[in-house]
This record gives structure tokens, sequence and C-alpha cells, in this order.
């Protein structure tokens, strides 16, 4: 499993009338969090899209337990356990910095593609360091 | 069955690079259609926040098959097919305004809340209004 | 003048915990609001990108009266009062539906410029348009 | 002078068709950041919330020189140079991580307001807190 804690503190734009964040602001904050799992193992997506790979979300999903507020520092730990066939599935586990209760937890299901839109296969160079950090760890 | 349609029409605030929706963003369409499905049926949010009770979404799903693009018109076509017991489930399908292909789908499951957060039973006025607007359609 | 009245209704997603629409949010109701401005004199943004024009907002403004609140329905009145030379200046003026307090107002400067970020000067089409407008209203 | 330098990177969630960071996305980070100025002198807007005081946004304003792009580091230099009497005015530069070249300046004006909406005089302790941090630094 490759895993990667990603800190947020949540501002006055995430959140709502009830006091809590938005429910659709959490698929930002995941967004951002893989985007720094990918990097912490040495992938950034600006190269992989300058090779003209995309990838697209297909899925998202979240459940929600109980809503993070303003100024709270929370974690969206974000890991891959299985190397990618045809999709790459990543999951989302948040909770507040300070303890283990669950706050949000959720998915989310990417394809390959080319700028065309075509679906593509996984590029080597994600399937290779994906297996050797999962190896490793 | 009630069924609402929401037309949408993209604008860039809603694009990414890719040239398509932003994923997250479905979720706040999906919002601005419930609450209009709501006022279809003489039922309004503020209202029934006003009475003390909310409705968090608790689960929230999409499924995306082709993306929106920049002043494209889409449809969210919402829909309630069963009466809430503890939760409300609402489902959505999107679709470009002048044909039925599919663009994404999704659905969110509402619990019912008090302001202090504690669970309620679902408020007597939306069910009896759910309950006589299905059977009347 | 060139006016154009952009009607917005206030979901979930545009206000904050304190019940009000967050600040950056009317700039998203100005940008849908100047591309149906665009739209209502026969200009559409999707066509002058694909020429290869864009036209980035150098300038972004606005004053805040009073908060809009959830479901509140609102008009953006939208209006252009001079012809660009090397820019244009797009002025907002955010009321209820149902009166003429004012709410916020505000304005936007566009540049044109090429895909390369060069800048360029007005389109003849945008132009000629504009110019056409102003003289029949 | 009050400052502080608040880093934001950018992700996908801001990035629009043209490849920048939609233009209202700026006010975000600016939220984020005038928070952390607030933090690192040692106050916090949820403790001055929590006594009934409000600073809503009044005015907001920005320049765009240069678009960030995806995965960009930038950075937000946040400053206030002056005591508050009826409002507080902050100022934002924003510049790459790596070097000074100005992407995006900006400001914003903030009243203060009670629960009411009713304004109200600068807190003490908020007028304490600035002048202390403008005689040191």
């Amino acid at each position: 499993m490759i895993r990667f804690d990603y800190p947020v503190k949540v501002y006055y734009k995430d959140v709502d009338q009830m006091g809590i964040v938005y429910y659709s602001r959490y698929f930002e904050y995941f967004e951002a969090a893989r985007t720094e799992l990918f990097n912490s193992i040495g992938l950034d997506v600006t190269t992989i899209e300058n090779q003209g790979i995309y990838l697209p979300v297909i899925t998202s999903h979240c459940d929600y337990k109980k809503g993070a507020k303003f100024e709270q520092e929370i974690i969206v730990e974000t890991s891959i356990s299985e190397l990618p066939k045809a999709r790459l599935k990543i999951e989302y586990f948040v909770h507040p910095k300070i303890r283990e209760q669950t706050l949000v937890t959720g998915y989310t299901i990417h394809a390959f593609m080319k700028k065309s839109g075509r679906p593509t296969k996984v590029p080597e160079i994600i399937l290779k360091t994906l297996k050797e950090k999962m190896e490793t760890i």
C-alpha cells in the first residue's frame, strides 16, 4: 500500500451555513491529496499530462460521518492499495489532526486517457513507480 | 416517483484545464437541482431549516461518462423514488439539453438532523408532501 | 449602454457560516452574467475562443453592501457603457429580484489576448457588435 | 507593517480552461492567507467570532498580471500597514515561490460587525495586538 497524509486547514470558503465543510469541498481536498501522494513518489501530474496522458475521475464517492469546522486542522490519509489495470482506485480517510476520529471517508476511480479522450493503457512509468513503491513499503 | 428537470449552463468557473466540468462541481449542480425539486412540490429548505431541521448529506456518489463543456446546456434530471424512512435518497441523471446522452449519474443520501446535530425522524410535513406527490404522479 | 439582467438564485454552495454569500462567489455570478450578456447580443465566448481570442480578467473589484441569503433570488444587472479600446470594462449591480436595494456592485476589466498570451487588439466582430448594439439601444 | 507569507500550491480545482488559476480563486487564497496572518500574531478568527464579532469583507480588489499554473507553488505575501479605525485594509502580493515576479496583487477591506449585522468598533484585543506587532516589527 502507498500512503500519504495530506494536511488541510479549513477556511471560510469551505464552510456552509450549517457551520461545517460543504459536502463537495472534500473532493477538492481529495484532489490536492492525491496530487501530493503522486509527488511524494516522484510522479507529477503536469509531467504526465505533458506526455499526453490524463487521469480523469470516472467515479467519486464520499461518506460523511462528522463535519469539519472552520479553522479545524484535518488530515486526508490517502492510499493506493492495488496496482491499476485499466483503472486506478484511490482511497481517502479524513480525520482531525489530533485524533483518529473518522470525519469522512471516500474514494475516486480514475481512467487513463489520451488528450483525444480515447482510453489508453496505464503508462509504464506510472505502473513501474507504483509497483516499486508498493514493494518497498 | 417525483421528478424535476433542472437546467444548468456551464461557465468558465466550472471547467478545468481538460476543458470539461471539474468533477466536484456536479455536486453543486445536484444541490441546486434538489433544492428546486423541493420547491417544485411546495417545500422550501429555508422554511424547513427555520423549524430546526437540517438535511445533511451523508453519502455522495457520482459516475462520470462524458464531460460537459463550457457554454454547454445540460439538464440535471433529479428524482426521489422512495419515501424516506430514516434517510432520503435523491438520484441525478445529467444529459445534454438536446439529447438523451448520459454525461453523469449520481446520488446523494440525506439524514434528518436537529440543529444540535442529533438525528431526528423525518418531519411530518416532508413525509406528507412526498407521499402525496408520489401518489398523484 | 448595453445591459443584461442575469437572475441568480442563491444555494447552499454559495453561503458561508455568516449565512450570507461568500465574497468571491459574486465573481462567479459576474462571469455567468457577462457570458449571457454576450450571448444576448449574438456573441458567444466559445466561438471567440475558437478564433484564438481570449478575454482574461485583468482587474476585478467588488463592493459589498448587504449579503444575499440562501434561496434568495437576486438579479445581476450587467452593463457595458463604453466601447473597448485596448480593454473592456463590464459593470455589475446586484439587487434582490423584488426590489431595488443594492446588495453588491462591482466591475471587471478584460484584456484581449491570443492563445500565446500576447495581447491583441479588439477583434472586429466584437467591436462591430458592441457598436451596433450601443447605437440601437 | 505586519506581514505574513502564505504558501499556496495550485491544483486542478483552481485552474480553468485557459490553463491558469480562475480569477475568483485568488480571493479564496487571500482569505486563507489573512486567517494565517491573524494566527501568526496570536489572533484566531474563531475566538473573535465566538465573542460575537465578525469581519465581513466590504471591498475586494484584484489586479492580474500573469496567471499561476497547475502544480505551481506560489506565495501570497499578506500585509497590514495601518491600524484599523472603522475599517481594516489587508494587502496581498502574489508571486512564484522561486522568484519575485508579480502574478497578482490585491486588497480586501473589512468592517467590524456584531452578529446582528450592526457595525461595531474595532475590538480592543485586535487593536492592541495589531499595535504591539506593528511596533515590534
